[in-house]
């Protein structure tokens, strides 16, 4: 294999690495932004994926592939989330599709409260220093990375 | 604050969003091609790290400031890549500057016989999906967000 392989040039390596560091001082940044608010930047998205579904709520397996965390990651997480009374967990007999997420009033009051910072640190972090047409390109790039790779 | 709050427009959400989705789907993806070595994505960088520094180690301070991670999650990483003897650390008496994590021949090893699955992951799932244009301007872009947000 070591022969065919098509090592990144100079300036595909550079720009990987860009993104490598950038994304992680951002992520790190973004998590830091939310501290104040007791929650952090993966805690942040699951609210606001519930906050946007109807009812507000998703079942974890639904849940899971919007962010494509794996499923014991999410149980963990929205785990510490029930316990902080922020989302609860349901299941219906009914429905044997599994057990739902779902967002509690206390956890839609901290998300309306934390959403200010959260997108004045994309803002000031990101969006604001790129270029309109540079930004719009990390969208197609990445957008054809999550379709090209799918949902597990 | 949040009258004041300047919301993403929608074509920036949608780049957003598409940027964290194609992100975590994308690390996800490294990481798996990487579990037949043993390691992750992130074992991988560490490894690569120390790969290009001279004498092949780094101080432990250094290490997490290149990776942007803490140095609680490094010094556990790093503590399981000793185990799998891949690293190893050392302490100098007469250096007050703390431990050094230094990459063993084992390590060497893995890290080249693991290189072309990653390259070609990293091709296949983004380079090689990107217009060439497009993909330099996530270059400039994390590039942008790196110098802002600086070292910790």
């Amino acid at each position: 294999m070591t022969t065919e392989t098509r090592w990144l040039n100079a300036e595909q390596q550079v720009a990987w690495r860009a993104y490598l560091l950038g994304t992680a001082r951002l992520m790190a940044k973004l998590d830091d932004d939310l501290r104040q608010f007791g929650i952090g930047i993966n805690d942040y998205e699951i609210l606001v994926r519930l906050s946007e579904a109807p009812d507000r709520r998703l079942r974890m397996a639904d849940l899971a592939d919007r962010l494509h965390q794996s499923r014991s990651r999410l149980t963990h997480t929205v785990g510490r989330l029930e316990a902080a009374e922020l989302v609860r967990r349901t299941s219906c007999t009914s429905d044997k599709r599994g057990v739902w997420a779902e967002l509690t009033e206390a956890g839609l009051t901290l998300l309306e409260q934390a959403a200010p910072t959260h997108v004045e640190g994309v803002r000031a972090n990101l969006v604001d220093l790129a270029d309109p047409d540079d930004f719009a390109a990390v969208g197609r790039v990445f957008d054809s990375v999550s379709e090209h790779i799918g949902q597990r």
